[in-house]
């Protein structure tokens, strides 16, 4: 039972583009050409939330859900084989949740580049994501099903992966720090409340939690891809999360993500907060891919994460 | 009260790419370099779509709003000045509902260009929708907020204009063919429907109809901005609604706009379907702008588009 759905932008600023050619478009259908003159203002920065307010929430802050590099919102959402998602879990758990597009993606938009981001974006195929998120060893991935190799007991369900990879998006890996500076903004709007991250969005949560220790209540970190490049220094009693899936020994780039996530930990454990691991392998569920929560066993592992919250 | 929200991709292809450089991306903050090889596959041609499920509806059919050229389906959501959009409307009343963000838009993803996607995309800048929204007249639109003009009885909340322009996303002029057959592709598994649609959406919404005449039950058309090159030919019964706002006496484009749809209109009463027109100023509610679904009377048009229902 819900009391609203909201979508909106947070953050941004406007920029002014001058100087450039103008143009002719038929953009209706059928319709007549009509100037396209690019110059002017943009709003760029900005990202964009979707907030699920329940009648009768049963925890006592609100979930934000931050997903990772290359994705949107829709990592949440249903997996790629049709089930429910974590969004949904968590929301039947009792908790209000805020879904984020991060800047430069997704509902976000993007701004026009090279003139507004001077950076090109990264655009990542199929092939790619099999080896990153850890569904099968390199050059396991081939256009023909039959051909493609996978990690033993593999959780994601690689049937699907066609399916899986609609939600990919281009990246850009110039915006941290405006993606960081619309995470900031969102918590300063919001108040209290718990960040669920996954992949490149953890670096975005370890770093809101540093900005704002005040309203940063607990962090769950879901495969955790980045850290922020300075280290915690000040004292913290919030609660952390961290959760790794399977068949790292099948990736040098994961080991060194996660030796760097550690050595992060390792300081914020020094410096008073509780961290929490949990290594899915060593509690015998086997076979997680980067897709925790897409992977089959989605709600095994969802139940640990609320049971610990 | 939900049965149950959703969120997933409908249609798309694979396309394959080779012979592109490869890379080397930092992604992850404080992490190594990673090898970036941007041959291989990727999906592309599909749409994203949220779907609300009422626990009881109380219409007939759901509800797909479908948003306008250079939008996504957060033309539905929150209006620029944080009210209740029409989303929030149309759930209240009663109907299970579906919202699209469009092939290239949004959370639907947008392909590599030019390798999969040959042209280039047009950003909009506040400046051209200042105009072609029919905010205020032709260069009337500044950087200094006392420096703009507004048509009289502006109804679109212009100071909220910078949270609008948030919402712009990159459009493509030579999608139209993918996104129709994401459309109906939509159309085709959830069944018998009825299409809210607006602006640049209105063109798909009618032949979507053309197409599925035993599925679409009801089309309504928001300020339509562009009709299909082909005139419908077959008889018809399906009811349409088509909203106008304000303010065509200042823009030559939308009266052109305007006679192309009431070509196509007269043609569709001509084979049999039941064309209501609601022409705000005719009914004395003045000052609408292209944008009437975040104007400051948006609830009372709402209401009159549930009424029609």
């Amino acid at each position: 039972m819900l009391k609203r759905v909201r979508g909106y932008h947070v953050a941004g600023q406007r920029v002014t583009l001058s100087g450039l050619p103008i143009s002719h478009v038929q953009t209706a259908t059928n319709g007549p050409s009509r100037r396209s003159d690019p110059n002017g203002d943009y709003q760029t920065g900005q990202l964009y939330v979707q907030q699920f307010s329940l009648t009768s929430p049963r925890s006592s802050y609100p979930l934000l859900l931050w997903h990772g590099g290359g994705m949107t919102g829709v990592t949440w959402e249903d997996t790629p084989d049709g089930r429910p998602g974590w969004h949904d879990f968590f929301m039947r758990a009792g908790h209000d949740t805020y879904v984020s597009d991060a800047v430069e993606r997704g509902r976000a938009s993007w701004a026009r580049y090279p003139e507004i981001n001077p950076a090109q974006p990264e655009h990542r195929p199929i092939n790619q994501a099999w080896e990153i998120f850890r569904f099968g060893p390199e050059g396991g991935y081939s256009s023909n099903p039959q051909e493609r190799r996978v990690h033993p007991n593999q959780q994601f369900p690689t049937d699907a992966v066609d399916q899986f990879s609609k939600q990919f998006v281009a990246r850009w890996t110039n915006s941290d720090l405006q993606a960081q500076t619309a995470y900031d903004t969102l918590i300063s709007q919001i108040g209290p409340c718990v960040i669920l991250a996954h992949s490149q969005g953890c670096s975005f949560a370890l770093k809101a939690a540093q900005h704002a220790p005040d309203k940063v209540k607990a962090v769950i970190l879901i495969e955790p891809a980045g850290v922020p490049s300075l280290p915690p220094t000040a004292p913290t009693t919030i609660p952390y999360l961290i959760v790794w899936g399977d068949h790292f020994e099948h990736s040098p780039l994961w080991q060194q993500y996660r030796t760097n996530v550690q050595a992060y930990v390792n300081a914020l454990e020094a410096l008073g907060a509780a961290v929490t691991t949990l290594d899915l392998p060593l509690r015998g569920i086997y076979g997680n891919s980067h897709m925790i929560m897409m992977d089959k066993n989605s709600d095994q592992v969802a139940a640990l994460v609320q049971d610990w919250m």
